[in-house]
């Protein structure tokens, strides 16, 4: 283990987060609060222990593998986390330590549940701060620093891997780097446009963007009481579209850009991404109308922008689903399995990975009954590579794995199976509400702080793919062999 | 296709179960009942035809394989159901046949759900009835008609096969018929034991030997009301030790039999399953003692019988599982996924799965970390078969999607997620109860008559473990290739 180089990044992770902290200072400034002074104070402190760290650590061996970015991964969104969740520690917002580390992985990892039951009481430059988390945890934090930083060995692609969702990375562009790069300006470019269709939507400009940075990162925290329901119909159909978007797997807007138009729309996990939505907003509008006695265009619109925030794990809500008609909340569970397409900020096990398992399903049967026919499994009209079949199915193991024991540990609380299952599967797949204690119009602050931690696991596995937190945690990695 | 070879083997499927309708009005005879007449007619009738198809089909061409096996299993699954329904829709007694057909299959298949709010209504041979097709569906009719009858071609390992539980088939002799023979004696000498047993425990003759035959079936049906709550003390036990041996792969008792003690004790698989069984009780009776205030032996008492009743699918209650602590009832959730070991009579998912699916996940977190190294996948000591591995693999997945559709299917009902959900883990995985609206205290006969065909669909694919009733309804299966 070459933990020089390890300390090292870690060191430059504990920089940018430090500096980061400048913008809800301004913003304090601004609203002229009192918060302020907290993240000015813990920004420069993280940001004098990372300098440190990185000219005491400068590593002289840059030999960097698989085992290395795994543990990088799992550290640096840790330390993310304690850090993160100083400023709103002690500024008192969040009294309790328990509860402001939830708020902030809670943030990172793009989850969106919250323990504050009213975030209109905090200070503007909290709720900034909540909702600046989400922008950055979105893409990623290492994905941040390997586009700012020049490389200094062969750490890119591994730190790249472990963090990015998706069954396989696709390299948009030759070098790590630039790729990295070209993912945070189409991301930025998509926040950018929806804060302006936000303002012309009707909304206050603050509103607007601390909105597009919890949209486009599929975060899903909000600045009023009531989420989006506090908002006029224009600003609810301009975030359920830019939701739709956040969904597609990047490559979608990287070819665009690159006027590939052919390779953009043939793109099978769109196609698919696409009917498995629009089939649910169908069905859910369909429900909604007959049985809630709903009209057509308020049905729609709460079907769109529901089923937009659950499958892209966003997690915001217009209206209260948890007294849907049962088929509409079943839809909603099995969407937060499904998630988004693989390489966008979306949480879950992933479009593609669902694809992937039910042409296999498809494949054998035939192949049962032909047992000598040979059938190769294709995805986006090319053969799929063994190693990628092999670590979908491994993945949809351990998540269900990680799931089950999470469950009973959360079970202890003595809440009702719902609450239970959805509270995982909303942490398990970085959503935000469930149903049940943790519908729309609860929060998470009732769980112990056992509960609470098992959550916080969740989230942090959820977000980076499982692996890098389990392999933290396996003796394998520690021994000397 | 060889569809004389098929239509023959469907022929001799009606006469057995033509011949075992004599038993129930054997024991109408007993009891003076008008019901038995009905048994007489449809006995006889099924006889007839059964008879008139295998005198009429006798098959030229002997050739059988993989898929003729397939659509064997599945059909004549089709035709028990619907033959073994008639004398108990015809009798009245269950008036309406989706009904009767459900209870049919439910008993087939040794779920042990019912339709019927009070069995003490149903005649002696009516009861009877239900639980002697749970004695035949356990072990398999298939199975049942090779160890009678002489082979006629290749069709024995196939049918085997498609009918047997568990990742792979494990022959206990070298000829499958002697297999299938030395499973009937293995089992026919475990319900007799059973019988002795509750009798001297204090259970009535009758009411011991229905118990027995949905014990060792892990079927789950019974004859009273209230299901064990009904017995003392001493006769609860007897089910709960009977039903743990119950869970034990067959082979676990042939080896024993051939006195091959170290091969007997030495099973991965027994030794697994017996930590979940006792884990489980061990937390349950906590739970219950701590959370619930019950005394040590009833707490114990009430946990073994359930852990038993759920792990082994069989469905019987002692108690209101559904008012037990949270954590209790996820346990019981869970167990209704695993089910017991391959090669029992059990439901579920199966131990053995389960255990590959850890072990995968435990050799690729350390693979991550050394993906130099080259680890072998051993189970019972021996290196895993790639093709085993990829065939559990596949069946959990299309595990999940059955689970899925049917769930989807079965919540336009309009209940609540626990009642859907645990209905359709219930079906899928031959266990009988659930929870919520379909608790132990509840039954199902308020589903809509398309949930009641959605979760008979479920109930048979859950025994024949998936694929017979797939690769039936696949295209591929019926094309001329």
């Amino acid at each position: 283990m070459n933990v020089g180089m390890i300390v090292y990044l870690l060191g430059k992770i504990l920089e940018i987060i430090g500096t980061m902290m400048a913008c809800p200072f301004i913003v304090s400034l601004i609203y002229h609060e009192r918060s302020g002074i907290y993240f000015l104070a813990c920004g420069a402190a993280t940001l004098a222990v990372g300098s440190l760290v990185c000219r005491f650590s400068r590593p002289k061996n840059k030999s960097f593998y698989a085992r290395e970015g795994f543990v990088v991964t799992a550290f640096s969104w840790l330390l993310l986390s304690v850090a993160g969740c100083l400023p709103i520690y002690f500024s008192r917002e969040i009294p309790s330590f328990t509860d402001a580390l939830f708020e902030c992985i809670s943030g990172f990892t793009t989850t969106g549940a919250s323990v504050v039951p009213e975030v209109e009481r905090l200070s503007h430059c909290m709720n900034f701060w909540r909702c600046f988390i989400q922008l950055i945890g979105g893409m990623g934090v290492l994905v941040f620093m390997l586009a700012l930083l020049p490389s200094t060995g062969g750490q890119d692609l591994y730190l790249m891997k472990a963090e990015s969702p998706g069954p396989s990375v696709s390299k948009l562009a030759p070098r790590v780097r630039q790729t990295a790069y070209s993912l945070y300006i189409i991301y930025f470019i998509l926040t950018g446009l929806e804060i302006i269709a936000l303002v012309i939507a009707g909304a206050p400009l603050y509103d607007s963007i601390c909105t597009a940075f919890t949209t486009t990162s599929t975060g899903g925290f909000g600045v009023r009481n009531t989420s989006l329901a506090a908002y006029g119909v224009p600003v609810q159909y301009v975030v359920s579209v830019f939701l739709f978007l956040a969904g597609f797997n990047y490559n979608f807007f990287f070819c665009l850009w690159l006027k590939k138009w052919k390779e953009a729309f043939g793109s099978e996990e769109i196609r698919w991404y696409t009917v498995i939505f629009f089939g649910a907003v169908g069905v859910i509008t369909t429900t909604l109308i007959f049985q809630s006695g709903e009209g057509l265009e308020e049905g729609f619109r709460h079907a769109f922008l529901q089923v937009g925030s659950i499958m892209t794990t966003a997690g915001y809500s217009s209206v209260d689903f948890d007294v849907w008609p049962a088929l509409a909340r079943e839809i909603l569970i099995l969407l937060m399995l499904v998630g988004g397409c693989a390489g966008s900020t979306c949480g879950g096990i992933k479009v593609s990975r669902v694809l992937i398992y039910l042409k296999t399903v498809g494949k054998e049967i035939s192949q049962l009954c032909h047992p000598r026919s040979v059938k190769v499994l294709k995805v986006e009209g090319k053969p799929l590579p063994h190693a990628v079949l092999r670590s979908a199915n491994i993945f949809l193991i351990t998540y269900a794995a990680v799931f089950v024991i999470s469950m009973l540990l959360v079970a202890l609380d003595g809440y009702d199976h719902t609450t239970n299952f959805t509270a995982v599967a909303s942490a398990l797949g970085n959503i935000g509400p469930g149903f049940s204690l943790v519908g729309p119009t609860q929060n998470f602050a009732h769980f112990s702080v056992l509960s609470k931690y098992v959550l916080m696991f969740d989230m942090l596995a959820g977000r980076l793919e499982l692996f890098p937190l389990l392999v933290l945690l396996s003796p394998a990695t520690w021994s000397r062999r």
